[in-house]
């Protein structure tokens, strides 16, 4: 049976995305996971990924960087190659999220790249064309995001449903493999149903869940929102 | 009757790409199109567009910028929108160069909004993977050079014939109308036939002709030796 | 006899700051320093250098480039290196202005090559300290300009007149000789007065002109202003 | 007393930087701190932060980041604001490494930031110039780095000893306090001796130590020939 996905990028937050409540918000997705069966995903800062690791170890929660560097390992000083990702225990990478743009080689490198280590790719598009670009180069999730609804709480799902639509069209017509995801400004589990009503495997959310006053709810309630949806 | 594509970067070599150079490479390039027909593209620095558009005018000789910034206009000081190039005369625009990559989006973005101006397109891409990623972008050209063999006098379609033939297999897939040209260490006039005999329709070439002794002689043998293969 | 400065960035609006707009008024440029003797430096696109340069021709007019790439001449397609501006015929070049920002040892890079190349060199810095961490690398002009009123209109010597005094003090305690301009939201003669009894040498401004309806009279203005103040 | 500074950039060398070799170096580092006094920093990638601070724990040894974002909080995904690093415990942040350089107004704005937050700096230069350019931001240390010398093993006080010595004049003349350190190919305890005869107040070592066959043993040999240099 497919399970629907819910990732988390806890983006850069302070304080919501570091220490304490960066542990506190993979404890509730721990929760989450357990009481729902859905594929959680969370992605904290680079600084946090061993300690949310340790959060949600012996479960089937994963966790992902929020980028990669597109270098060799070697003398790149403040860089991490994806080598030192994996060393640290992660699962996989988003790429080219609209805050951290890629070159195009530069996703094409780093998608080989992870999938030579055993890393997943979740790459990010911020227009229908783009997410068809992006899934050429076969990486293992793709998520469209229409950057001008990232963070406002309005979900591309539910404004722009025809976003989500034309990007499954367009993704699937050059890649019938790789799983799409919906993303920007999803807030609910509304939001959430609807992205997988229109044809879409999951969610990529932030701040709807991360500076949520409840992010176990929240979470909670997308989980059970997509799996209504299926 | 199909035109095979010459299309020469004069990239910023000094003082070759520049001034007297560079106008004089110009008047050979109008005279090899008068002689053999083949479709000539030139790409000089930023400061020589509008004199090599002289230099070019009243022939079909066509003149791209070697890059577009991905801006609006306005206060964007030292950049140049699309709009400014168009109000120079020029006819396309090089995006993504190995030497000048762009971001997925900022590929997507030109292109659309050079076709609103009535620019052509000829993107470049390091792989045949993200040839074809690009050419669901839907620019007019795409040219495939392995930047290990940019600028070395090593022609692909002589050293890796399969990039070549790979480029035009994996971006046919998904673009059934992009032109293809063959790129990477192009040098005389046996490298562009082999790069049509492989299936593109014309070459991208730099030093090959910009720093050649003779430039008229090597833009007539790549043109002569495009239409045998035809 | 010190002459004060008038710098004009014409940045890259459209359609002001290209074609018959920018040739236009640099005509009137020309006019203001035959009329006022004050020392006019242009700043146009990339693209329309070579005819601003025409323009100017047989007057005291210099011609700027708004920035230059930290490069060799060489393979570096759609960057321009130093010789290649100079090649063109310009006097000198804007280098890191907040919308083009540059590393430490670029700007280091650059300062120096002009020098070799016989360019002078106009260091934007956005406050006090970097105008006078840039005064250290001894180019010939520094401009202070704070981001957050560049095109606003509100100009920095009356909304913000400690700041240009504080980056006269800053600058000279490393820097005896650097030329001092203000810039950000000078837009009339009052303010280019104003930036000279605050102890600058001249101003920079964008906008304020080029958007201007009447270009010609607010240069006119400007350098009134500051002959008064000298 | 004033005690010498061994500063070492663990880089991103793969698996040296990384996990259980990281963690080793940091234990050795701490043997070497209780058994000769001097200053000792490390700096290991983003990601082993918390684990490098816990195998200090209880001593006097600092932990700093190799590199800091010129970001404030909030969506910037992937990338860490400094309230971040602040957050995992660390004591200081390295700037403008030759590997990561930033421009001039980041580096004056991450400065005051960092000071604001309580963090130490150590801001690299690749000349004497930009090194006297760096220091008027009134970073705690400025590290002069020749980019030619870095990691090669030859170094710059044995090699180039000049530089050492006109970057303490040069730096010396905008900022009385500023700590200096010598870098580029230090690579034993000779030329750790001499960073310190030459007038700088230690060393930046990277595969000098953290590529070693025992990096102990260069870590020891260092601080002694600091030391003795004193």
């Amino acid at each position: 049976m497919v399970k629907p996905i819910l990732a988390v990028n806890f983006k850069a937050y302070y304080p919501h995305s570091f220490g304490g409540n960066a542990y506190r918000i993979a404890l509730d997705a721990v929760r989450v996971w357990r009481e729902t069966g859905v594929e959680v995903i969370l992605a904290p800062p680079f600084t946090e990924l061993r300690r949310i690791l340790e959060a949600v170890s012996g479960t089937e929660v994963k966790v992902y960087a929020q980028h990669a560097d597109p270098v060799e390992p070697g003398a790149v000083t403040g860089f991490i190659p994806l080598e030192g990702l994996k060393d640290a225990g992660i699962h996989g990478v988003i790429l080219n999220h609209s805050e951290h743009k890629l070159r195009v080689s530069e996703v094409n490198y780093l998608v080989k790249k992870a999938k030579s280590l055993g890393l997943k790719t979740l790459v990010c598009a911020d227009t229908p064309e783009t997410g068809a670009a992006v899934a050429v180069l076969e990486p293992d999730m793709v998520a469209v995001e229409p950057p001008e609804l990232i963070g406002t709480g309005v979900s591309v799902s539910r404004a722009k449903p025809e976003v989500v639509t034309n990007s499954v069209n367009m993704i699937r017509r050059v890649n019938e493999k790789v799983t799409v995801l919906t993303g920007a400004g999803i807030s609910n589990g509304e939001d959430a149903y609807m992205a997988v009503k229109l044809g879409t495997m999951g969610v990529l959310v932030a701040s709807g869940i991360v500076k949520a006053k409840d992010p176990y709810q929240v979470m909670k309630d997308m989980a059970e929102g997509m799996l209504k949806a299926l």
